[in-house]
């Protein structure tokens, strides 16, 4: 093969990976060739990549080998990554031929969130030791979307105004118990006990977090307001004021939506409340690929319409959905930019390519957010004879102590108005 | 037939009755006999009944044939109407029968909302004297939910605090151009114009309702601000920044959501923003028979998931869900309160049939309310290439000076972010 006959092959397969990233303003090259953007005199960054098996790989199966390929270092980006792939996201749908589709069809089945598959496909992901999640979270341990009242907000506030915004969206007062499925580190049921003093019942099956979460429970005296389960939410039994789940329905697969509607259902019957934290989607697709196979076995985004098969058959009142998209854009630039920190530690205990598949999946989320095709859902809802619901959202955005002032002249109770 | 007879007969039909309303702790009464509820000494209220014939009805027929008989005074109800309906409302599966839900698919046939049958059924309801209306309206003459931030906020200035509410969601900006489809009496159009500087162009297909908005626009000098259109949403042409509709998807009908969804996307493209507001529901079902048949031809009310056939074929990224039932009740209150008072004028006008039926639409409607199997939604929505979102709800309860200021620093680019 001459060197001219090899260049025409190289020209060829970056054309096709050209046509796949659309009018992405940046560059694309092997050692010796390189295809520059058309639209643009100067693109935003270059895609390197090693090989011309790697560049074959990218044409036949676009995204879990740019995954993987980026993973191990046959690929390299120049310039911001996230901006990058903020850039090629728009025109992804070329990812998506046959053999991706096969492929995600296989994963939903080997990753089936059945009981044992969940608690494979949690292993997987939270079970990693909390001292990696260590560097680079906030201080309370919050592993979902902050929610930050001001552009200025620090991670560690954006985390509490999170966990206080759920409480005040869930109206909690003292004395009410509540439930949570799938509660990471435990922050939010130890903010609730502690903050409005209500008595939680945390499920999770990460042994690792469950044991951590008892830890810090029993450090901060708050062991008797807050117990920490090990077990699936499909366990979950009694009766509580309020069910919560924050960041857990990505991880339920839609197939048993059915069943968390059995599960709230039984657990606050139709007098109580509730709210969903989850990340969504505003069109039905699956999960991708390459985040299925290494960072989220099992995971699926429902849009807000798929979402209503958990509470409609109840039916639940949907009082309040809020997308908090721009939050999580923002989160996880925090969380990026702390694990780029501490790159070097993780790249000691990890390895350099358990570090590089870990930024590539912060900043590939990053860019989702801001371009959309990932939004975060809140939906609060209550059993349909919950006796009185807020009038308005107005203590939302009160300050604290106006809020636990206000509750009562707010709520509304439909026999007496 | 022997009076002893006819007693054991009447019984029978009254049991039967008792047994559709459930526990509701109301008498039911022919002129000689009286069936006491079981589960309290005090009712709240006795259903009088005039003639076997018309309880034979009730059994077979019961939304209906209460609806008509209350309407011509074959059926009386002392208590208060609202909450001897609010205690019927949760038994009122037993209604749903045979023969309700044979009318229920004639109705939903009959009554199609084609641009023919739409304009037939706006005509029915919509094109009733413009002065009718304003004996229970408010000043602005706004037949939608009003929005009440607090308890004792007056109709006119709740309706006005909705129309503010709907700008304030839509973020609106001086010099944008917004499309309303099912505009009313044109209270909304016109308020944006006055209060945000918007260009309005609104459809309506009530002829009546058209030509009064046309003479207010003229009367308030917004003539050049804000064009009312007699035409079919389905006609709306031309590019707009925002699109709103307040109340009109009730009267769409299901099987006409996909051809809305393209009205709004041609209508605001990827770039724009939009919200709807209308009556749903927590659980599919159709609409009140009766109520088609006498008051709301063609009217359906979606679940939330229902409405998202709307939105979710763009798709439109979803950013806010209010569910405002709490106001629609009290709403509704104050119209029946002000046209109990109006009440001799009414039957002097249109007779008392009318008046009755009317008087038996509006209680219903609160009872519906007030018991949730009627909600609200209001739905704020963007294309998904709108260049920018507000990060938090917070502008929407703040004073309205403070908003408009705040409105550049809350907006968020995800581009830039």
């Amino acid at each position: 093969m001459t060197l001219n006959n090899a260049s025409w092959i190289d020209r060829s397969l970056l054309k096709a990976v050209r046509r796949a990233v659309g009018t992405a303003p940046i560059s694309l090259a092997l050692p010796h060739v390189e295809d520059r953007p058309s639209t643009t005199s100067s693109p935003i960054g270059t895609i390197r990549i090693a090989d011309r098996a790697t560049l074959t790989g990218l044409v036949m199966n676009p995204e879990v080998v740019f995954g993987d390929a980026y993973s191990d270092g046959r690929i390299e980006v120049d310039g911001d990554l996230v901006r990058v792939l903020e850039s090629i996201f728009p025109s992804s749908r070329v990812v998506r031929n046959w053999r991706w589709r096969m492929m995600s069809k296989w994963l939903a089945w080997a990753q089936a969130n059945s009981r044992y598959g969940s608690s494979r496909n949690v292993h997987h992901h939270y079970d990693l030791p909390t001292e990696f999640y260590r560097l680079w979270l906030d201080e309370l341990m919050v592993y979902t979307c902050a929610y930050f009242p001001n552009q200025d907000t620090s991670l560690e506030e954006a985390q509490k105004a999170k966990l206080d915004l759920v409480c005040r969206k869930l109206w909690l007062r003292p004395g009410e118990t509540v439930v949570e499925a799938g509660c990471g580190w435990g922050a939010l049921a130890m903010y609730m006990a502690e903050h409005y003093g209500v008595k939680v019942k945390a499920f999770n099956i990460s042994h690792e977090q469950i044991r951590v979460a008892r830890e810090v429970a029993e450090q901060k005296g708050l062991s008797s307001m807050v117990e920490f389960v090990e077990d699936d939410y499909r366990n979950i039994t009694g009766r509580y004021d309020v069910f919560v789940s924050v960041g857990m329905l990505e991880h339920v697969g839609r197939e048993h939506y059915p069943e968390l509607s059995r599960v709230i259902q039984r657990t606050i019957g139709d007098q109580g409340r509730g709210l969903l934290h989850f990340i969504g989607r505003c069109r039905s697709l699956p999960f991708s690929v390459w985040i299925r196979k290494r960072i989220f076995p099992g995971a699926y985004a429902p849009t807000l319409r798929e979402s209503m098969e958990v509470l409609e058959p109840a039916p639940f009142y949907v009082l309040d959905v809020e997308d908090l998209r721009p939050h999580y854009a923002k989160t996880i630039e925090h969380w990026l930019s702390r694990f780029d920190r501490a790159y070097d530690t993780v790249v000691d205990r990890h390895g350099t390519n358990f570090a590089r598949m870990w930024r590539l999946y912060l900043a590939g989320s990053i860019a989702a957010f801001r371009v959309g095709t990932l939004q975060l859902f809140q939906v609060v809802f209550t059993g349909a004879h919950c006796p009185s619901v807020p009038s308005t959202r107005s203590r939302l955005y009160s300050s604290i102590s106006q809020n636990q002032d206000k509750l009562d002249d707010e709520l509304w109770t439909p026999a007496m108005s």
